[in-house]
Parts: C-alpha cells; sequence; structure tokens
C-alpha cells in the first residue's frame, strides 16, 4: 500500500492506494471507532462491494447505508435530499461520519452531503471507478447538477480519508476504464510529460487492467493532483488548479448539449481534450507531432476525439455558462507544450469556432 | 461610524456599525466595483430600503434583486433554488456578488446560497432588523431549514463585510425589537456581566429606540460576537463558541413544536434563556438574585419567560435532535455565574423535565 498525503494544513489528509484495501479493518478504525456510520452507494456498487466494506466498520456504533439509483443523471438534488432524510430520521450528529462507495457521481453528492449537514460533517471517500480514484475523489470538489448546468451547486470540501482499492476495477466496465483514462492521460498533458511517455508505452497493460500499471498510473496521478490541490485548494482566479480543467469547458459543453449520462464524463473531457490540443496547434504552441500523439494515445484508450454533433451557437452558449469565466470571456485551458498547460482568454474566437466545427478524422 | 473587525485570517472581515450606512457608496465600492449583484431582500423589506441600496452601488456592472416571500416558514430549500435559478438565468459567474437585504432569514439563506453557487462565491450581509444585527449575520452561519429540523442543512462561511445601519431599526415592529434584544441580552448573561448591568440601566432607551444607546448595544454585541467566532469559527467540540447557542436547544424545540414563525426565533430563545437559568439555579450554579435579574430583564424587554404548552415528551425528543449533541446525550449551555456559561451533558435528566414542566410565574 502506498500513501500520499494532501497537505492542505488542518484539512490534510492521505490517499492510501493498493489491493485489497476496503477489507482492511485497521486502515479505517481510527476514523469509524464508536461513530455513526452512513455508507452511500448505488445499486451498482452496492451489491458488490458493500458487505465487503461494512465487515471493516465492526468499530462503529451504527451503520446505515444508502442505495442511490445510478447515473449521472441521480446527481441532483433529489438523491441529495433522500440522504438528508436518512440521516436525520436516523437522528444523526456532528459525529456521524459518511462513507461514499462508488464512482464520481455518489462520491460528488456525498461529499456535498457531509459539507452542507449540519454545517459540515466528516466523511471518506472509497472510489470504485478509475475516473474517480484518480480525480474526483481527491480535492474536495464536492456538488450537484442543476438543470441549468453541470456542477453548479456544490462546495470545497475535503475528505477526511480516501482509500483506493484496485481490485474495485475488475467489475469495471471496459467503457468506464477509458473514461478513467481520459483524465490520468490529462495529468501527463498539464503538467508530467514523463508520464505521458510512459503512458504511452503502457496504455495496453492498462486496458487490460493489469494490476501493477493500474496501481502506477493511479498513484502517478493522485500525486499530480495533491501537488495542483495543496497549491491551489479553492481554484483562485487565474490559479493553477484550473488547469485540471483542461478539456473540461469543452467536455461540460458536450454532457450538457446531448444530457448528462448519454455521454460519459471522461468521454466528453476527452473529445473536449483534442479540442483545446487542436487550438493549442493551431496557435503554435504544440507541434503537429506533439498533437498527433495526444490522438493517438487518446483513440487507443479507447476514448471519442471527435465531439457528437452539437450546433455551433448552443456549443458556445453551453462553454459561455463554464464557472471559470470571467467578465463574460469563455476562458479555455491550452497546452504551451506536451507537459505544461495554462489558463487563457486571449485567443482569436474564429478559430475557436472553427474548432467546433472541425471533425479531427 | 464604528469599525469592528473579525479576525479569521484570509477570511477576515469588517462591521461597519453607524446611522446612514446603506446610503454610504463608498463604504460598498471596492467590493461591488464592475461586478455582476444580485441582492436578496424579502417583500416586506424591499420597498423600504431597497431603491435606496441600489443608488449605494452605481459601479456595478449589473444589478438584479430576487424578492422572497416574508417569514421563517420560506428559509427553505424552495426559495434557495429561487435564488439558484435567478443567477443560472442571468449567468452570474463565480466573480459575481450577493447582498443579504434583511433579517436572519433573508441573510441566512443568501449566506448559504453564496456558499454553495459554484462552490462559492462572495456576499455581504446588510441586516435590517435587531437579531441579524447583533447575532446571525456575524460569525458565517449560514444555512435553511428541513421540515425535520431548523437550520439542519447549512455551512460555515463568512461574508466580506457586514453594513449595520441602525437607521433601519425605525420601522422594525416592536416585538422584533424585543426578539432581537433576547440575543443582545444573552452576551451579557454568558461573557460580559458589565453589559449586563448597562443593559439593565438602558433597556428602556432601547425599547424607544434611542439611537445611541442601540449602537452601543450592537457595537459591544458584535464585539463579543467577533470575539467568540474569532477563537472558535467552526464551533468545534466543548468550544466557546457553543456558548452563543445558551437557550438556544430549548428555543429551537419550542419553534419547532409550535411552527417554525409561531414564535419569533428571539421570543423561543428568550424562554430557553429562562429554562437554563433556571436549572443553573437549581443546580447551585448562580443564586436567586441573578435569577431574579435575568426573569426581570426579559420581561422587561418585552419576552416571554415561560414556554408554550409543549407535550413534555415531545419536547425533549426535540431537543435530542440539536446539533450540539454527541452520543445520543443533550447537550446543555448553562450558567456558572451570571456572565460565565459552560456546555455539558453533566445534569440530571428529573431537572430537565422538571424544567420543560414548571411555569416560571
Amino acid at each position: 500500500m502506498e500513501t500520499i498525503k494532501i497537505d492542505l494544513g488542518k484539512r490534510s489528509y492521505d490517499i492510501c492506494v493498493g489491493s485489497g484495501l476496503i477489507a482492511k479493518e485497521d486502515l479505517f478504525f481510527n476514523y469509524i471507532c464508536n461513530k455513526n456510520i452512513a455508507i452511500i452507494t448505488n445499486e451498482t456498487v452496492g451489491p458488490l462491494y458493500l458487505d465487503k466494506l461494512k465487515k471493516s466498520f465492526c468499530g462503529a456504533k451504527s451503520i446505515i447505508d444508502i442505495v442511490l439509483n445510478d447515473g449521472e443523471g441521480y446527481k441532483n438534488q433529489s438523491s441529495l435530499d433522500t440522504i438528508y432524510e436518512a440521516l436525520l430520521k436516523n437522528k444523526f450528529g456532528r459525529d456521524a461520519i459518511l462513507i461514499a462507495l462508488g464512482g464520481g457521481v455518489v462520491g460528488d453528492i456525498t461529499g456535498y452531503a457531509a459539507a452542507t449537514y449540519m454545517r459540515g460533517i466528516d466523511f471518506i471517500q472509497v472510489p470504485t471507478t478509475l475516473l474517480s480514484q484518480v480525480d474526483s475523489s481527491v480535492g474536495g470538489k464536492t456538488g450537484i447538477n442543476h438543470t441549468l448546468g453541470k456542477n453548479m451547486i456544490g462546495a470545497f470540501y475535503q475528505p477526511k480519508l480516501v482509500v483506493i482499492d484496485v481490485d474495485c476495477l475488475a467489475t469495471l466496465p471496459d467503457t468506464e476504464l477509458s473514461a478513467g483514462l481520459a483524465e490520468v492521460i490529462k495529468y501527463g498533458l498539464i503538467r508530467d510529460p514523463i508520464f505521458f511517455e510512459w503512458l504511452e508505452q503502457n496504455i495496453n497493460n492498462l486496458l487490460i487492467k493489469e494490476s501493477d500499471a493500474l496501481i502506477e498510473a493511479i498513484i502517478r496521478s493522485c500525486k499530480n493532483k495533491a501537488s495542483v490541490v495543496s497549491e491551489d485548494e479553492f481554484e483562485s482566479t487565474n490559479g493553477i488548479r484550473a488547469t485540471l480543467n483542461l478539456g473540461h469547458t469543452f467536455g461540460h459543453a458536450i454532457e450538457t448539449a446531448i444530457g448528462y449520462g448519454n455521454w460519459l464524463h471522461g468521454q466528453a473531457v476527452a473529445a473536449g481534450m483534442i479540442m483545446a490540443s487542436y487550438m493549442s496547434m493551431q496557435m503554435g504552441l504544440i507541434n503537429d507531432n506533439d498533437y498527433d500523439r495526444i490522438k493517438k494515445i487518446i483513440k487507443s484508450a479507447g476514448l471519442p476525439i471527435n465531439p457528437p454533433d452539437i450546433n455551433q451557437e448552443l456549443f458556445i452558449d453551453l462553454m459561455a455558462s463554464d464557472k471559470k469565466n470571467k467578465d463574460g470571456k469563455i476562458s479555455l485551458i491550452l497546452l504551451r507544450s506536451l507537459g505544461e498547460a495554462f489558463q487563457t482568454e486571449e485567443y482569436d474566437m474564429k478559430l475557436l469556432e472553427k474548432t467546433i466545427k472541425t471533425k479531427i478524422f
């Protein structure tokens, strides 16, 4: 087991990465001893891992589980209400602790419930998808979607612990594995060119779920994320954290335009990263060869490189509602080189329009 | 104008107290210059002060106002949704700023909307009732009620500025003035015996809204609150901030039992403070004379000293759902002396039952 520390002063916490971790009672004991616990999961993950995880909580005072519907469409106020009601009906107090067992949706909702129940209680992330293991479970972004925009309601709220058990990936469908790889590749693109090269060499091992390769990719991704989050916890204006959103402004527009859940988040981000890379190439920031390498790895990870058909005006309108924007300008994360990203509002609007229309292949 | 500083590191802010402040353009300018602004108010306060306040925001980029229904019953998810929708439809970004113009309900909802819109945007409190001026607008407690409990959903989230204009009290109904005085008296009881004596001498001046007396009472209250909050921002277990809840565990039970809004919050807290004082006297912590002084000042402030008729079992059950509780025990704030409060779970349950049954007069 490897432990990565997120250094945030009083809000610091450990990310534990390894095999068989959800069955490791001693890993959880100090956090759950004599506490009321609510495990929040969904109908897909629950039957697979809930019983196993519960066995690791035998020092708890009481355990309830809250099983949500599965899917991005349920990352909403109604699921949140389900959690609040269960906690209130069971008279859970401020000393209760929530456990998120599932992917990004479960993690984001659970974190937000923890952030807002009685003005904040503790929670632990036990992410079970590659995407949540390398991205959403780490760094304290929590929230739900609003019908008028993705992740519009939320809070920065850090977990007390993140437990990443790679064994959970055994049951992960291939499309979701690929979706997770989009965020893994992102770290290479924005700040870790050596990791990018490692990924080029190891992408096939990752796709066949070779355990050591997965552990290495997760650790490297979490270390990159830990470093960025420690430097810029609250995603300050022009801060480094915004670079984690490479491909996301395009990606969110795709997800909103075609309805949450029709494309996986990672798929939308993959197409978005290609679009950002295309713009970077057209602006002379990266060369043709780098651009081809990016396209190639994303394609070989089983990810889409073209966005779905979306009306150009709608696409830009949706991008305009991104949270990073200021003064009404669409803020983009672009690549200065393969391995370095930056945030900018300085680009030719015509190029953005062209990028949205262009089919890469 | 007097300025009181809340010292919370990066989250520090000023509380400005004085006369005619909502018309002081320069007070707001640095906060609102070139920003999108949403003023949140209610149907009672809006017609009185909204136009005046808007005139102070002429440096803003745009101003919208969101007028909520008036009353504790509207401190709910539905009002919050009204705010989110207005912000999203107007494409307000993270650089927008919310202004709470109203009493505690408007302040708490606005603060919570600011805490959770796009994971947190700036907000300013412009409290217009005595209660919100001396209590709820300062210290960063934000939130809404849940049908299963008051203030159960919320966040600690500090404003950027608090502007307290005593002139707004001119239009405040007498019962609401009295309700505010309950929280003013509280500061004397829990940590400022000299202020308590001042209140005994000046209660009539406060009741006739004598301006200097009001300003003095507000400044003294805010200084006490600022000191407590700076020491214990997040109401830690057994921390000093919990003492601000003197009378509140009883009070919340009263409010929930008879329905929010049937008694004003300050009235419920007043009856609750008498109950806590009665227990403190019965436990030999304060003497009969102190107890009589407490009853006397609360009565002369126009506040109830007896709770309404509530079934004893229900009363205790409601107290058991208080957020301060741990390990299922009802935690109480009691008086060690007139001017010093403490939190405890060590008391005779029979005495609590007797206190709930006892009619003081």
